[in-house]
């Protein structure tokens, strides 16, 4: 089943917003093993929308739409429904419902403009928005099994509607032909283009159902296999042995071999094992603290985490001596080691992770230019693992590389720990 | 001056990144005036990606592609240019220089892989990449003036090559027609449907070169001007006035009227008036201070932050009482009354920032929903405010919306402290 999607909104053309969408519906369909086909972005105009949505249409079962249907002047993208299929606007009473509900909810009033989210074409199946007012619409298409699906472009409002309603709906209508089966290795130090020259032979030979995507991270490389066959059984045998061969033909760089976050593989270890966290972040700045509780139940296993972003900070709150940094600098091993030994003992925790670095545009000093960074690891037994790394490229990237690289050598060393 | 993207890459399709170089695009191609026609995101596969190119190039100046240029088996992008322009791949020897410049500043060996990155169409124009390995090229259409023009798929390599090289190179190329005036106005306590409905008359009178477009926020409606016109000084003073017009119809609910983020305005408020600010979070996890410390010169103002997620670290780091958290709870204005007092202390800073809520999914308690967040702010003279709030949405929205909330009022308390 093949999925083409129209993106609506002048917001993403302008650059404002970036689309998450396509990613939640690629998440959200590819267990059905449906793919998406292509991609559309077009602006907030009723020609641009209706020829992408034809052209969408040509070579697609399902062609899913998001935004454009807000109530603001800038969404038209009701009434190209109108034209495409025939159909004319009138109150759906279930959707004025939901309107006054949510509305109430938000203690605002409905006006004219909210109201008017409860028009919708005649020629739909309103999908109902659990979390907003628009809501979204099936349009079976006449002259086959094709069907058009709008949803609002909020995010969260399409990801409720897919999982709740669209994705069981599609479920129904359409009898799954194919089953997608994915398959995942994460491997750290080790370039993209170096694990692409040792797996080539490897990959010439692959079956034709069967895909390897390299998909690069900040500090690590995540290889997405895919094996799609009619018979499910075959397909999750296939992917096993493959998946299997791929490990072995990596082990030295291997990380883990699910479809996880560093954050997600370090809180997944601490809470199997009953063990809790802290941070003190100094380059990383609070970044690390904010990748691990983003995690549902991280409070199980996250204490809590001090941003030491000044020396005063790292002396006060952490301890760190004022002749380490005064020797050594704020950026170097043993005052990483200092700060995860003080927010050990501050917080009370199993492991501790700190950083400490140049994350740029300015900061660089003789023999520490920007990007270096040191980074500390405290273990359950109060041993520490210090090393320092040197990221590339501007502010942003060289603090997530940071975070992720933090991360996943708390986990490296927490394992060592633990098999000991 | 249109631009159409074709973005190229499976791991989009795949949901396992997301596009942000159609943002990076847009921003810099928008002070030329220049503007986003379509974005057309396909897979690694030859035909789909000749077909998006030969289709984005009918009716735009420019086309750009984005990915597809790795070194690895997916990327195939380059034989599609030598198909689309009749030419062949050669051995550039500037780009093989480069090459090798970039492996040995990573410390790595040039392997055939990436040595094959240096193989160029003999038809296009070499664009150096000062980030990364892959050349861009610039391909002259003959039989007109339009110009495709390839890049890489890393953000930061993108990014680095617009600025540096393509935008320069276009600009020459192209004489401007047409200037694109922005202007913003930030508002806040106010939904987009409110908004649209009290400038409904006022939108339907502007000039035909004149488009508002609504851009929700987690926690805050921005209001995007836009004015195009060829003569500059008629754009720019057109757009003062009607900016002019649109602050005073919104006066009510004003925040601001830069195209800044609410950490951008805070850290921005707090330098130019010698200030310093700590945060003290507890549902927002780090993420406040990660908002601030992303921005670069950010260490002038900002000290650090205490992540107090469990109780003991609340009372232990931040001096709040066990008798308050036992009477009030930690989601209550008690206690983040006392957690920004308390890092206040801890951090000498001017003005601190404390949150306490329940992000989900689990953690309600009686008259405390999921969505309950309270918010201190503590001003330079020791006075603090307190607020409670209650947001819509999963975990990483109510963070997102605590975190913009709080940013928000430490701007709006910090304001008013000052016009004392």
């Amino acid at each position: 089943m093949k999925i083409n999607i129209v993106i609506i909104g002048d917001e993403i053309l302008l650059g404002q917003v970036t689309d998450i969408n396509t990613a939640e519906i690629a998440h959200q369909t590819a267990p059905q093993g449906w793919s998406i086909g292509r991609v559309v972005t077009v602006g907030d105009n009723a020609s641009d929308i209706e020829n992408a949505i034809k052209e969408a249409l040509t070579d697609a079962d399902i062609v899913m739409t998001t935004g454009g249907l807000g109530p603001t002047k800038d969404d038209i993208t009701k009434e190209v429904f109108c034209r495409l299929t025939g159909g004319k606007l009138y109150e759906d009473a279930d959707a004025l419902a939901n309107v006054t509900t949510v509305m109430s909810a938000r203690n605002l009033e409905v006006n004219a403009l909210t109201r008017s989210q409860a028009m919708i074409p005649d020629t739909c199946r309103p999908i109902p928005n659990s979390c907003g007012t628009a809501p979204g619409m099936w349009f079976d298409m006449e002259d086959d099994k094709k069907v058009i699906i709008a949803m609002p472009g909020v995010p969260f409002e399409t990801a409720a509607m897919l999982s709740k309603s669209v994705i069981p709906m599609l479920a129904e209508h359409f009898t799954p032909t194919e089953v997608n089966e994915h398959r995942t290795v994460l491997l750290t130090d080790i370039p993209e283009s170096a694990v692409a020259e040792r797996l080539a032979e490897w990959e010439d030979n692959l079956p034709e159902c069967a895909h390897l995507a390299y998909l690069p991270n900040s500090g690590y490389l995540r290889l997405r296999l895919d094996v799609r066959l009619s018979d499910a059984d075959k397909a999750s045998s296939l992917a096993d042995r493959l998946h299997q061969e791929l490990m072995e033909k990596t082990a030295d760089h291997y990380f883990d071999n699910r479809d996880l976050t560093p954050a997600q593989i370090l809180l997944d270890l601490l809470t199997r094992n009953g063990l809790t966290v802290a941070t003190a972040e100094s380059c990383t700045g609070g970044n690390i603290a904010h990748q691990l509780t983003l995690i549902p139940g991280s409070s199980q296993a996250v204490k809590g985490g001090v941003v030491a972003y000044c020396n005063s900070i790292k002396e006060r709150a952490l301890g760190v001596s004022s002749t380490t940094l005064e020797r050594y600098g704020a950026v170097s091993e043993p005052t990483v080691h200092e700060m995860s030994a003080g927010v050990q003992q501050l917080m009370q925790t199993s492991v501790t992770i700190a950083t400490s670095g140049i994350a740029g545009p300015t900061g660089a000093v003789e023999g520490k230019p920007v990007g270096t960074v040191c980074i500390g690891i405290a273990l359950p037994d109060g041993t520490v693992n210090t090393t320092t790394c040197h990221f590339p490229g501007n502010r942003r990237r060289v603090i997530e590389r940071s975070t992720n690289t933090a991360l996943i050598l708390s986990v490296k060393y927490l394992r060592q720990f633990l098999a000991r």
